[in-house]
């Protein structure tokens, strides 16, 4: 019998965090009495005045939302991190290890109405998003070891605020995250005198079987290695290292970018596709500011639950919690998938 | 000022898997306006003859399942991992790694009746329970070097069928987080002479602050570095290294134990409490049946969702997806409000 990667399970290797993840494409025949999402509704009106993120609205803590008209970020008012808490005590047990964390939370809205997301703004709207990002990324970078610029949209990827908006959370150290991609791309980088995702951004646009988006400053794949079902990694192609470094051309052809990414998603499922993403580039702070970055580059990923419609999800369980990842569709079918669907025009507009 | 672990965020290192995980106590007080979970109901019946995992009932594919009386195992109708796959070509290129995967997946019932879950169930039931694990475990583990036995329960869980059953996924090699395991249980090993675990028993006993259960047999805590809310394990204390080398009294306590703690689980917040928990012991097969398993200690692993209570669960999302794993409470609370809820008689009881 030949192999055939849509019909024969096998398992990939993520050069990215060195973990493997187990590919068995034949299971989306199953069927699915479990639980059903609910798609997050377009009811959302453009101005709660119960929504503490809606401009103008008093939040709990008796803290008004000003009258804010385009981004708007202020710290979280339940922060995970906070920056004044004291040293906790590390005996040299191996097995009870301690160590501090700093940092800081904030929150981010990327525009005045809350009945908008990324891919129902427009472009424009989006550089505002961007250059946001960056204003924040300068500011706390100096600070922080890494910023984490992330968006968690949708309730089932456990969002309590339907308002567009992000988060960025700031931290004292290196999280396992990144300090396994820190290593990983060192390591690559000792050897083969190249930024590993530059190597795979050249041999994906040679594949041509992964690829979503392609333009000259950006390549938006399902990497060969994606967990999630419709998982994408959005990858600069200048050798960016952090987001505060991209161009105003760079900057706007990345707003494009994510409006055409997000737009495929939603007419994917026809829904506002749910989703956690959020940026990866070297680690900052007085730490890593004289460290090489030369063997990072400057990427996203979209880490979407969906699997086969707007209500049924890939619960990530069982055996993936205490085993290792599994997906149901090979990453070749979901990006042939991501790449026909219609990336211009949103369903809602049709 | 005081370091005050119920206050103040920290990290705590996993010498299992290497990862740190972020603790931050005074996140719980946030109000939560996200997604709710629906609680399991109490009103599957105990029979109904469109569940494929009843008793007498014919499934999709034509296979009628028995009139089974105790436990019934059968292979999935729709499995992750089949034995016989072409092996997949392999280039050079570190990028793009593929690998066979091999293996098998079985449903097995609990019970006949669908209304009942472990923790309804009476100890000699799931005596049976486990005596049927350890029947699969005997013959799986003859060929894989991996036998996952794991139990999705509830819906949140992904769990698609409330009957009570749990998977057996068989793989001929060892995946992600048994190999992690694996290596870490083996340096700890050596340098030590100890298994890891044994020594974490030990000094678990002695600090008492993270024990829910505790008998001759069998430990239960909430680890030092748990991820999940009310994430526990369950730990033997008789060196025993695989699931197949328990003495009929050590299988006997686990069952009692095993209803205890699931017991204590539905008490807490007054519903069927969803997890998924799974086996982990030393590796098998021909490739580890020569291997020393010195370093092992079996285990069982909870990692159930619930935060505060039957509707509001802990996401792992954003920031844990892309940076590392995040707890609102301290796992001396979790172990704490397990310990003191009422393990001996379930809510629906009373
Ligand atoms: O096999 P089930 O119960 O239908 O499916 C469930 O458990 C599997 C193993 O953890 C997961 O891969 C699925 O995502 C989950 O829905
Ligand atoms: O801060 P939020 O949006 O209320 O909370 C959400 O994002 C956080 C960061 O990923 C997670 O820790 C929470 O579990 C999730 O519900």
């Amino acid at each position: 019998m030949q192999f055939v990667a849509t019909e024969h399970q096998h398992r990939r290797f993520n050069p990215l965090n060195g973990q493997w993840v187990l590919v068995c494409p034949h299971r989306t025949q199953r069927p699915w009495s479990g639980q059903q999402e609910k798609p997050q509704k377009n009811e959302v009106p453009e101005f709660d005045p119960s929504n503490p993120l809606c401009p103008g609205v008093t939040r709990p803590n008796g803290i008004e939302t000003p009258a804010y008209e385009s981004t708007y970020v202020f710290d979280n008012d339940f922060p995970a991190l906070v920056e004044a808490v004291p040293i906790p005590p590390n005996g040299d047990d191996p097995l009870f290890q301690i160590a501090p964390a700093r940092g800081n939370c904030r929150v981010m809205c990327f525009h005045p109405k809350s009945n908008l997301t990324l891919p129902t703004m427009s472009a424009a709207e989006i550089e505002v998003v961007i250059d946001e990002w960056i204003r924040q990324f300068n500011e706390l970078s100096a600070t922080y070891a890494w910023v984490q610029i992330f968006e968690n949209k949708g309730a089932s990827m456990g969002c309590s605020n339907p308002h567009p908006h992000c988060q960025i959370w700031s931290c004292s150290f290196l999280p396992t995250e990144p300090q396994l991609k820190q290593e990983r791309l060192r390591a690559y980088y000792t050897t083969n005198e190249r930024p590993l995702l530059a190597d795979y951004v050249e041999r994906e646009l040679q594949r041509q079987e992964r690829i979503v988006i392609e333009n000259p400053d950006w390549l938006v794949v399902v990497p060969f290695w994606a967990t999630w079902p419709f998982e994408t990694m959005l990858i600069s192609r200048n050798n960016n290292k952090r987001i505060n470094d991209l161009t105003l051309e760079q900057r706007q052809n990345l707003a494009r970018t994510i409006k055409e990414l997000t737009t495929k998603y939603d007419n994917l499922f026809q829904c506002s596709f749910p989703y956690s993403m959020g940026w990866h580039g070297a680690p900052t702070g007085p730490e890593h500011a004289h460290a090489s970055s030369a063997h990072w580059t400057l990427h996203a990923v979209y880490y979407p639950p969906l699997l086969r419609s707007a209500t049924v999800r890939k619960f990530m369980v069982g055996f993936e919690l205490l085993a290792m990842a599994q997906r149901d569709l090979t990453p070749e079918q979901a990006a042939q998938r991501l790449r026909e669907v219609d990336g211009t025009r949103h369903y809602l507009e049709k």
